[in-house]
């Protein structure tokens, strides 16, 4: 349950070596390993094209107009954490921008998601931090009011926890829970090894229909061809 | 009307002549010269800028959150074909990716258009396989509700015909009914005659208030110029 | 109070200098240095990333599906303006194309900001004319009713007078009164000046907390760290 | 394929007895017995509650911000009829008001259904003439752009030929083909004859479960039931 | 230009007897009357049907989160005023209840317009204090940044000064410029005073095609019967 | 973490007595107490107004298009429990009808809230079964994929865990985790004693600015009265 004014420290990390790992299958691959769970919804947009990232979570939850537990969260950065965001209302100012960017850098952190707005963002890809974010704006926000660090959060219509492994690329982003992470990879790379074979198949010619042996099963439902 | 579980085999595409000759205008102009209908809805954008193509319509009538039917409309993609998507309901999730690309490339299609999702937008890209899509989401599809290939459908607003010429580029997507092809064509290469020697004068400063003899209608309607 | 059917000829524009030295600060800047109004709905995007633009406003008022309007606005342009438009309905349609665009080059015109669509985007960056609009699409419009030009106008969520200085790049577009280009340009500079300082201690690690000195402030509001 | 400019006199409507007895069976029952295809986007809303009405077909095509052809409509109309109207471009302005709709309700109009705005709704629910519509404004429009009465059209993203059989209320907007609407209500009826006894065994307490008989279905899917 | 901070407390109000004229005639007359501006944008709604009012204008601008300024505003109402709020930033918060509708209706307020969220919906609808705004939440708000009351806001996309006559029904909401108001109200009721007649006719059956000799302008535009 | 295929039988339910008294309390008054979280986003609407109910929640994963698993949840429900219903993508098809509305009731439910769409909507009146969903469409489902009966799930935008205690009604719709409900209805009783009060202050006339305290706050952050 959320709780406001809070700062948890010690957080449960995803494996290092698992995470990683997943950053090369990218999020489509990683959300059909997962039994296609955990994806953010498709409004969450990078800020440029081609960053394709994993990492783990340090959580972040917002007030309208307020990124004071934004500085609150650049403390709690280890090297290969990505700061999730998310806001209490529906907001669209601008949280983040190339300051907090270079703090975070600093720190280690590899990206922001961030179920808001976003800006600097020509700086931002000058400086290779990729972030994810529901629109672009160039208004800024106050320093004011409570939210809270490294809470579970529902960041465009998906739950986070912190720690939980982060994929994220021009397809989207999926949320991999902490302790489903060496056996999402491992799901993941063995999808992966069969597609090799099919892409060269599909490339040589030969349909799914046949591939997936469809014919019969589109038979048997009814399905008919006409002339 | 739309009727589900049938596949047309035998359809009439658009002259090949014509519909290439399009390509070259863009979809501004053709629809232009065809008396400015047959637009899709501005929601639909291109996953990566700069593609510019025409080509025949495969029609596909998708269910939500299955692809089935992609496979079964591989079969009838001809060189020079557009397989053009549309689902039931309101869809967002990610029915295409590489795999479904590379069959589809290997049958001769140019494009993809989808009133739905898309995904492996950054190997889409790097294969060149352009795709317009209403959004762009990781989360795959399942195979098994029946839907219908080539028969007549409404993608994002436009009503579709299978062998349909199809104009798409950065501005949009126009539907050509077949037999209109040359007809159209025409009219487009017409209007293209006209633009270079406006360009030239609008270069020069001339304003479209003296090019276009507005000042008189202005004047007519009542419009009053103050200091 | 909006008028329809005038021009207005003489108006007074923003002092040119202090416009242009608020190109280099940015629109998230001047909006700071504003005190944080004046800026568009976040929805207004470029048409193609990295333009970045300032100037003064000629405001135009135009119908649905009419563009009438714009022929009258290219004769008031001077070298320095940007066109700013709205439409007294929501509507999509294309209203400003690679021909008006190369009327308002020679006119000396910077950008256009359109609260309606825009088409030809693939020509309008290769000319490199920047656009900030709120979609785009192939569909284009008739010249048959009557709007205004130079009047007050509301573009996308913001008050635009005549001659008030425009700011937009990719974090979006501000509106500065025209008497106030010199304050507001004055006011961002000061702050871009205390930027280079702290972009420094980010990077080598201080944190915001320190920097702004927000650790008492949130121990007082309740804040708690826990473990 | 749509033109502008005409209006076509002779139309064929659906059949009157078919049309009627699917009045009662309302539109989700319609849009099953068709095969769940038809019907209008959800974002058509009544403009008043309870409103159930069934009818033919008068289609028209409006300009944005114009509705001249409503007029034209108006004397198409023949009593039984429901008039339903497309836009060529997004548009919220109130194409229809109370004086429109003495008018047709005079010439024996059941309804009006609109991808656009309408207004005096609160004079329509006294005056008991029911329309749908994608909002509501006060904002008026003009007589000036041609656009075509009873040729085909898309409808809140369906296809409506003039004649077509149309159903709406609270749930939403079905078009059912003219030659099929003996067809569907013939199905519609059986359908419905069902449900009754259905509807007394949920009554009674048994579960769809059971009465679909979905246990070993789901068993063999895979489900599975844990504590 | 808007200003953070500030108060202002005396304000030239509309002429009473306009306003409530006014009320009458509905906001699709006035704004007809208007010359068709100043309606605010139709995603403004009533929190209940069939409230009709008019009044002149306390503006609110609010911070996303805050309604701080309602407070501050509520000291400003007179007797007739109507309290129209905008935010500086999308929110949709719910910056008004049953307790602040008690306390405005005891200063003599008529109703709230409020470009952001409401709650308390059913006690407000009891206790007979209309609202129309952009949503309904039950999510309350802060009172801790500074806006300003009686300023210049732009509100769902209108202009409104303090002072300005507001009328509001089920058709929407127009912001009538003070000193226009005696004029406009005369403009609208001549105006209605046709409509009696209008209306008669048309429920006879004349067709507006004859009553506004539409017939011939058609014609002359290249419209076409066809059977 | 959400895991499809499955149905947890065994459920620990909020404190019968405590949800009971939230009822009373309402939405807005219960977010508050339990410091403004728990909150649906506010696209959630009631088919009908008027409805306020508390109970707790079974939870349901829905696939796009497919109700199946509303069977599934029916057995489960005991009286006093609220079905809560997410989609893993979005989809608008009317997954809940009268039929399952009938089954439902049987079993003691009290109401639906559906992240989708919902049918049926007049008879739902008629039944006098509430149902809380993001659109209304008479578009059908399949009963073909697996989804999952009592996991956690986020619906619009908050987290339900099955047993939670659910509160809704005009204003919105709130989750109170299981364990905090006595906690939350005594905190929300406290609040609300404290509201009639206030209600008797504001209704004699006197102002916020005082009842709060508020003036010395506003001189102090720079607030100014201007004439």
């Amino acid at each position: 349950m959320t709780q406001l004014g809070i700062c948890k420290r010690n957080i449960i990390r995803a494996d290092k070596g698992a995470v990683d790992r997943m950053k090369r299958l990218g999020s489509a691959t990683v959300h059909e390993a997962m039994g296609r769970v955990g994806l953010m919804k498709p409004y969450m947009r990078p800020i440029y094209p081609g960053a394709q990232v994993s990492g783990t979570a340090i959580t972040v939850l917002l007030q309208p107009g307020d990124n004071w537990m934004m500085h609150v969260a650049a403390e709690q950065i280890q090297p290969g954490d990505i700061v999730v965001a998310a806001v209490t209302a529906d907001c669209t100012d601008g949280y983040f921008g190339d300051l907090l960017a270079t703090s975070f850098m600093a720190r280690g952190a590899r990206a922001l998601i961030i179920d808001a707005g976003c800006r600097d963002v020509t700086t931002l890809q000058e400086m290779g931090f990729p972030v994810w974010s529901k629109c672009i704006s160039a208004k800024g926000t106050i320093k004011a009011t409570l939210g809270s660090v490294n809470i579970p959060i529902v960041c465009a219509g998906a739950l986070v926890n912190p720690g939980d492994a982060i994929v994220a690329d021009d397809d989207g982003i999926v949320v991999v829970p902490a302790d489903w992470a060496n056996r999402v990879a491992d799901a993941g790379e063995k999808r992966e090894s069969f597609e090799g074979e099919k892409r060269e198949k599909f490339a040589s010619g030969v349909l799914g229909l046949d591939l997936y042996e469809m014919r019969e099963t589109l038979a048997k439902a009814g399905f008919k061809y006409i002339d």
